[in-house]
């Protein structure tokens, strides 16, 4: 009797109404069928191990779920072996499971900083350790009262003249390093940031410095040290990384410590410069560039789960068959959710294509090339902050858009939402970045003025403020309504927003206290208008005609969701035109309805094509086969509460409240 | 070593900078001195009895959690007992408890559905168990496929003739009832609602039956019935509160278990109609009146904690004092906190009042006048959703503008949001009342334009619609700028904005997908605008002139980032004068900043003046004195995975790992 065929059979028809070539669009998503096949296989392998089983996890302590993080990373290099893994498939391997590991903060922060800083004494003996597991790492950086204001970091390294160390010491409560990745029960050894000082007592500000913390035989913490984790975190997110704390009472390490590829000490105590400030900026930058995709598959996670349940769940006035209207159906459900499915799309492509910029620019260091810093730096932290920002959204605009049930833990998208949420804060708090952005927009816009105003300058601009080029006089001319379905007509109207923003925002003397935040999202805004615009004229090159048209209304309608977001600016400088008694804005919302309204009918299968596996999902709510009923009521019988009867606890606590009832009832006065 | 004096220091000056009467103005809060006292007086006695403690919470599983809440319960009614409170200082009592409690839904749904419809019959037989807790109730009316569209619940309720009885039935697994507060585990008896089933086959649509879930013997379930906890929630959320499902595998109860206030069947299976339909809607409507009230105090609590915290956290250039600038100080910071805590101080007074007119429209209810039922539902939908969507919003700014520390769950904030959360789903979700407000704000605008749009016809319009007499044709001059610190030239915009919108919304044939809700709010902050500009005038009758005009600041604030908000559809229908090339908005935004830091240096008074003690807020990071990093390290050391060395796991899942790590470096090959 519990099963309920209706949901299946309405997913099996949404499904078969889809007419998108779903395996086409996955490859394009994955970047070619190669790479999906090499996906596909290790996902079978992870999924079909019961190591990585999910079923208790919304039971367990975030003691157990440490422990089960261990386990699982355990797992996946004894995986490497058996099958013969590449280190690229291992990550990848890693990267399927939905959780943050002590592994993926090592290898996100601890690896980049130590094998790009530490210099060839230090490669030599560590770098094959690092590079194997042999020992692991954790960045401590973040201090209880600093974070990336490093240059105010309190913990010292002081140089030790006479025995050729490093004395590493925390001499504040407040220089207690904090939230350091893999720190708090995993990492044997630490790259420190301290603030160095020489002999003769002069502070060289910051540098980093490799500490052993636990000992390589019994893993216990040695002298001097003090470390462990920082506990919980909110919303239960980021329950298997133990974030931790350290501090150091004078620990002695060797001058060889000293991470060294761009700034040394001598034995003698002397200090020797780095060659090139920027040569050190990969690290952050890297780490930024991976949050894209990161938060892009999130997106995908969360929009498939919620479009896969409004389409089976049906509330409301019903059809002339009988049935309730599909939730999906209703104009207040799908504008929330189709923009987040079309966010998915775009972030996935702009988050490969700037790995493989990073790419280049790494080699390009390597080699002593810094041209290419500049512009990664701006469009790395616009698409951070972007795709940050959008991933936590959206998220809960889909966890939103499911009503009651988004509200169950089996619903899972609050478990994406909560792991993925400190991205918004981590590696540079999308407020502060905003700073970031608008001071690079203000560079170019004053270097612009400079060398004066031409088109031959205008031409000159990287894309990151492209934009700017609409300063020219030619193109001061007010423009009619664009067609909301001409991309390139759109694209310009968020580069003019830009660019009269920047230039407002460079004459005003007397700002606001929101200004600097409304100018970056201009900037950044415009940044991926362009990107968008790119993607859409190089669908049909990677698609076929039919899927391109359906792929590129979806990126339009971003387009369209961005112009609708930035009307405030777009009104306030007139590049809409005024309609006496009317909305300007009318056009364009409903473009955006009518772009929705033709998307509707492929959304089972454009987001089918992220090939997630229900194990991957694991929402009851985002199930394949549409079965979201009786996925709710099996999960609910896992829950321990429901395991005693009655309830451990009844005898002590709920029946003498009963009792007590009881006598009041019957005008006796009760006894405690 | 491990203290720092220095945030004390800076939150004892920022205290002391403080000009505000503190005392007054929580007296103010709290409805009057007096009430202060009996809060104070409670909450010293709960704070300091270890039943409340809180230290080990972060660490409990769910089955844990609700443990504690039913040992709490049971305490407060112990004290109760050893101190003689009456009934009101006991619910005060449990809504100190900052946890949702099995009893709280059991008080919020059950009792006033029973107590309203049960009838004479069973309120005579139950009436006094229900008031003293003789029984607990859970009120089911959530199936899993359907929610507030009661119309469709699956659930049955056949009278048997012959026997004279009710047959209660699940017939599907979509009619399983889920989400009853307090079903789950505790409560002993539910109110159903169920499709009612005459003899003849007749279905008469939902209706409520009383059924016994669980034994007063032994607390077993009963026969025929399956009921559980369903597991737990979203981000940690709600984890204290036995949400429950329930099926009925045909159950009997007699005849007189029918609620029988409103509709009765009679022993020989006649149907006796209700004498009006209106008349049950209190109960719902009282729900949503409490969250108001919740919300504002959540948003205050978030408010409190975040402003501590940025006044005490020193970050970025050093200013002549030497010392870093307070983060309270950035006006990225101030910008965004302030409105916050602007919105707590409105919504304690909103929610109080919003409750004093539910009871004075409970008591017409009584004796049958349904004047006020229209009104009061689109006020109190209207205020719901503003609460409840600023409530989570808020808390989340809150929380975000902190920082990396924001997402320690020791900082308090996140287990605000996520125990708040459902609020904006429950009850009538969000989106869906958003709906109910565009029909009445039409319904409003048709019959005015039915009777002709007159200065008298104007002059009849209830609060809820009053905006609408910005469409007589006197007031359709263009405004020029409105002076921004005159509250009521800055609600005249909003009334305007929202009288357009709804004369748009009703001309309009080809509306598009987002346009509901932006009318359903346009015309919600013209009611709030109304509300905000009668606080403001009513200031100085229950204030001292200083007090007066630093909370009437705050209230303005709050109108003017309404106005921010809505300035896309007040540029579109050309409320704002255009300035060639300039920005019109530009002299809002500057009021804004200029209000905020007007009132910066109030601010640590005016979260004073909420009277919350370090117990309440339960906030390392919002400590009364500012130890915030005391609290940080404190905290840290209580978690359990900090409790063994080396950690739990290491020889089975950590050391293998770096085993194998170091036969590779070493150029072997790796044994499993």
């Amino acid at each position: 009797m519990l099963s309920d065929q209706k949901t299946k059979n309405d997913m099996a028809e949404a499904r078969a109404r889809t007419t998108v070539a779903v395996e086409q669009l996955r490859n394009f998503l994955y970047g070619g069928e190669s790479k999906w096949g090499i996906h596909y296989r290790l996902l079978r392998i992870i999924s079909e191990d019961p190591t990585f089983d999910k079923s208790d996890r919304p039971f367990m302590t975030r003691k157990d779920r440490y422990k089960r993080a261990i386990r699982m990373t355990n797992r996946v290099y004894e995986l490497q072996n058996i099958h013969g893994w590449s280190n690229a498939e291992t990550a990848e391997a890693l990267d399927l499971i939905d959780e943050d590991l002590p592994i993926h903060l090592s290898s996100a922060t601890f690896d980049p900083v130590f094998l790009d800083q530490c210099g060839p004494n230090l490669r030599e003996k560590y770098g094959e350790l690092v590079a194997n597991r042999g020992i692991q790492g954790t960045y401590l950086q973040t201090e209880l009262a600093h974070g990336s204001d490093v240059a105010s970091l309190e913990t010292t390294a002081t140089y030790i003249l006479h025995t050729q160390e490093f004395e590493i010491h925390s001499p504040t409560l407040t220089s207690t390093k904090w939230w350091a990745g893999a720190a708090g029960r995993t990492a044997t050894h630490g790259v420190v940031q301290a603030q160095l000082i020489l002999p003769d007592g002069k502070i060289m500000g910051p540098h980093l410095f490799l500490v052993q913390l636990r000992s390589l035989d019994d893993h216990k913490t040695l002298p001097g040290i003090t470390v462990g984790d920082i506990g919980p975190k909110a919303l239960g997110g980021y329950a298997t990384v133990d974030n931790g704390f350290a501090r150091f009472d004078h620990v002695r390490i060797p001058r060889e410590n000293m991470l060294s590829e761009y700034s040394q000490v001598t034995e003698n105590g002397q200090y020797i410069r780095p060659p090139h400030a920027k040569l050190s900026y990969g690290g952050m930058m890297a780490v930024r560039s991976l949050l894209v995709g990161k938060g892009a598959w999130v997106i995908a996670k969360a929009a498939t789960v919620s479009i896969r349940y409004c389409t089976v769940r049906r509330q409301g006035g019903r059809g002339s068959d009988g049935l309730e209207r599909q939730v999906i159906t209703y104009p207040g459900v799908y504008y929330r959710l189709l923009p987040v499915l079309s966010h998915a799309y775009i972030f996935i492509t702009l988050g490969r294509n700037l790995l493989e910029q990073m790419t280049v620019m790494s080699k390009q260091l390597a080699s002593g090339d810094v041209s290419m810093v500049s512009e990664m730096h701006l469009t790395s932290c616009a698409l951070k902050i972007l795709a940050t920002t959008m991933g936590a959204q959206d998220a809960e605009t889909a966890r939103r858009a499911m009503g009651g049930h988004g509200f169950s833990e089996f619903a899972g998208v609050g478990r994406y939402y909560a792991d993925f949420l400190p991205a918004t804060t981590y590696e540079g708090d999308n407020f502060v970045l905003d700073l970031q952005i608008v001071r690079g927009a203000l560079k170019a816009y004053h270097s612009l003025q400079s060398i004066g105003l031409s088109a031959e300058a205008a031409a000159q601009l990287p894309p990151s403020s492209a934009y700017l080029r609409f300063l020219l006089p030619e193109f001061v001319t007010k423009f009619a309504e664009p067609d909301w379905r001409n991309p390139q007509q759109v694209v310009v109207l968020l580069e003019k927003r830009a660019a009269m923003m920047v230039r407002n925002r460079a004459d005003e003397a007397n700002f606001d206290a929101s200004m600097d935040s409304r100018v970056s999202k201009a900037a950044i805004d415009a940044y991926l208008a362009g990107r968008i615009h790119e993607l859409i004229e190089n669908m049909p090159h990677v698609l076929s005609i039919r899927e391109a048209a359906i792929v590129g209304k979806l990126y339009t309608l971003t387009l369209l969701t961005l112009v609708e977001a930035g009307l405030v600016d777009i009104l306030s400088f007139g590049l809409l035109p005024q309609k006496s008694g009317g909305d300007p804005s009318r056009g364009l919302r409903v473009s955006i309805n009518t772009l929705c309204t033709e998307l509707l009918p492929e959304v089972i299968g454009l987001t089918d094509a992220f090939g997630f596996t229900d194990w991957q999902l694991d929402s009851a709510l985002g199930v394949y086969d549409g079965s979201v009923y009786e996925q709710l009521w099996a999960c609910a019988q896992m829950e321990p509460l429901n395991k005693e009867e009655p309830v451990d606890g009844y005898e002590r606590f709920i029946r003498p409240v009963f009792r007590r009832g009881r006598q009041l009832s019957a005008g006796q006065k009760p006894r405690l």
